[in-house]
């Protein structure tokens, strides 16, 4: 029996964990769930033989040591900031290790230890980070290979909520953390290479230069600028392309409602409001309109925000209930993001029935000596159900994938890793097609970073 | 002899300096002037026998020890942050000190020993913070001893051009601090309360939520929200005033320029730009425009910020050469806010004939038992020359007058101070009118908060 330890039973294992129990038998698998709560991790195992949940409290070093020296691999599913100390321990007992995290400096700094106990400790094996690898590495190894030269390589990623559970004004609904949602794009200018021309886009206009994308018989989306379009330039081995950005899909029009949240001053989460508990939502939109004492909450919003009488724009707030003098904020010296949090979970959380959706797409411009080209490759994928999301899919199947490639020694380079070599991409990317995880390549004349798709 | 110390021989000392050396026969002072360069602390003496220059490295405790034991009052002209070490060195040898900054916790922390030792810090009496707490106070408290209540305090200060000498299209020029300029309303949201209701106005909204005051005789100017209006609610004894702000004055048209900056994200000084050096003026204005393969910067720019042809805005940009393909930066990976600096200095930077000036205005409303009642209250003051500016003259003159009152005991109230008691504003301001700060009151209507005035 090869012995596999589950760090953290989340909303985020689903997947990954059915997966290693459905090949338990067949790849002699022991399946260890460990988390804070015992029935989350028994829940996942369903009484499955090949199971076995424990209370793991990662601060708790006895429970966390016993663990991971009782086991071959081990997968943090943990928040990103606390992969460090089971990485420190899969070091000390030689495990290997995996997440589906950015690689944090802690984490990098292991790399050299890693490699010189033969440990692979395979990181940013997910969706976005992940899938997003993979996919794009696939194709821009196969037109290097060509002898064609990469001019433009775009990658967008977005959670959303699948066409038949789309019933709100926003087209949107909470897959993922809320926080990071209402957060999005805040902590510096977003910055990308167009064309060979550095940009930098400020936060209070970040949901006003949106790009468009029509996505194979998928409709038409919008995305608007990652914080760090560049970091990846060099990992990807990009380093001298003209035009390389990276994006968050949205359905078209979430951007330009969302912008007036930014321009109000209600995503901010630097300061707390006196007494925001007992304010109505109409006294928190009200905290960010100049005093008036005549004019209503909503004429002020729609004047100092230009937004025309026939504007459907208008109707998304007043959809989330933002001029509502009787719904109570409820939250005590709440910021102004924690309040718009819970107004906006009012209305888009998932209900029992919905199901969610994940849309990836990527543009690779490039030259050989017959010219520019272009490919364009998109992925979609849908929800079984609120247990098997599209996010928990994409998330946890890479890593349970790529697991069990290490333990099969078919993953065999050591040291802190991230899914960028073949040995490791085409194999995962072939099994997630098996699970619905499908990308469409098409070519398309090369467009250049086309100034036509793009808005402000 | 009584023997003043004064360290930091900057740009605000000069009347200060002055102030005490023509004094020093008559009240038998010796003035010895500490900075790290020697050439400026004689260069303010100019050879006056009560004067006497040192090179006084704050850092350098040796220094700075020996220069505090030889003194009867310490006068701090330091940039804040560094009066601390000058304080505690006070403490320990029993030493009172002046200064025209806000107080810091660190400051106010010593407050019982000060009181302990029978030690005066004052604190906050320079021009803002300084005069206008002193002239607000004795508003207020003339208010409040008529048996009044006050209904409303408004307070705004701007550092300009003197008309003689205002020659741009943005009708100013930097008179302080070119950086606090730049990055002035960044760092959280702005605060105040308006008939009762608490307000927020985010960074990238502040420049377009001004308010225009009409000034006795000088004309119109426009305002814009300082950060925190609230701070002074309880120091000032105004815990239940409906309504408090807090500005910024600026010629009109001003604040809606400048908005341009913010909004395409010239002020941020949070990041650095790879190459700026050999950038041009240009270049860098493109930075935050989106990418077009044939448009120009300046079509991208009107677009941008929805500039219409007739307006005179335009010209603002053109006359500060934003669009200059051959003027370069000349900064090393500089952040925007330090580019931005830097162009602005090249138009902005006082000539040697040129004068500034200080606006300060309050409006303060009451209630008594004839009805509601509104005092406005205002001081113009312009600069000698390029040595004794209207800046100098009105942050030294208070710590200089302040100084030798506590030498003379008619300050005595001991402790970390500001000047908001009678016994303190009332001789200075006296005083302060020889010199030219006078303040005209003037009653008039109450209005309110009146949104007749109000922008957005």
């Amino acid at each position: 029996m090869r012995k596999i330890l589950i760090i953290g039973a989340g909303r985020s294992s689903s997947s990954l964990i059915k997966y290693l129990l459905d090949k338990s038998n067949s790849e002699n698998l022991q399946i260890t769930i460990g988390d804070i709560s015992i029935e989350n991790a028994q829940q996942k195992i369903n009484n499955h033989p090949n199971g076995k949940a424990i209370i793991l409290d990662v601060f708790n070093k006895e429970q966390r040591v016993a663990a991971i020296k009782n086991s071959d691999i081990v997968i943090s599913m943990l928040p990103a900031h606390l992969h460090i100390e089971v990485a420190k321990n899969c070091l000390e007992f030689k495990k290997h290790m995996v997440t589906a995290s950015y690689i944090s400096k802690e984490m990098k700094a292991l790399d050299e230890q890693a490699k010189a106990n033969g440990l692979i400790f395979m990181n940013e094996i997910g969706l976005d980070p992940g899938i997003d690898h993979m996919s794009a590495m696939q194709v821009i190894h196969k037109i290097r290979e060509s002898g064609a030269k990469m001019l433009l390589f775009e990658s967008f990623c977005g959670g959303l909520v699948a066409p038949e559970s789309d019933d709100n004004l926003w087209n949107y609904k909470f897959t993922w953390n809320p926080r990071n949602v209402v957060l999005a794009g805040q902590g510096g200018a977003s910055m990308f290479i167009q064309e060979g021309t550095y940009k930098y886009i400020p936060y209070h206009k970040l949901f006003r230069r949106t790009e468009f994308l029509t996505i194979n018989g998928s409709g038409k989306f919008e995305a608007y600028a990652n914080r760090d379009s560049l970091k990846y330039r060099s990992i990807y081995g990009l380093d001298d392309i003209p035009t390389m950005y990276r994006g968050t899909i949205r359905k078209v029009g979430f951007s330009r409602a969302w912008n007036s949240f930014v321009q109000l001053g209600m995503t901010d989460d630097t300061y707390t409001i006196e007494n925001s508990e007992h304010m109505s939502y109409r006294d928190f939109t009200n905290l960010f309109l100049a005093y008036s004492p005549s004019d209503s909450v909503e004429l002020k919003f729609r004047s100092y925000l230009k937004i025309d009488q026939d504007d459907v724009m208008w109707d998304k707030f007043v959809e989330l209930d933002l001029f509502n003098p009787n719904k109570k904020v409820g939250l005590v010296n709440a910021s102004p993001a924690q309040i718009l949090q819970k107004i906006l979970m009012d209305s888009w959380t998932l209900q029992s029935e919905d199901k969610d959706m994940i849309v990836m797409h990527h543009k690779f411009g490039y030259e050989n000596e017959k010219g520019k080209h272009q490919i364009e490759s998109s992925m979609i994928i849908k929800g079984d159900d609120q247990t098997y999301t599209a996010m928990a899919k994409t998330v946890g199947l890479p890593v349970a994938i790529a697991t069990l490639q290490i333990l099969n020694k078919k993953i065999t380079t050591t040291g802190v890793q991230l899914p960028i070599n073949k040995e490791v991409y085409e194999p995962i990317l072939k099994e997630l097609e098996d699970y619905g995880v499908i990308f469409v390549e098409k070519d398309v004349p090369y467009l250049g970073y086309n100034p036509e798709s793009v808005r402000g």
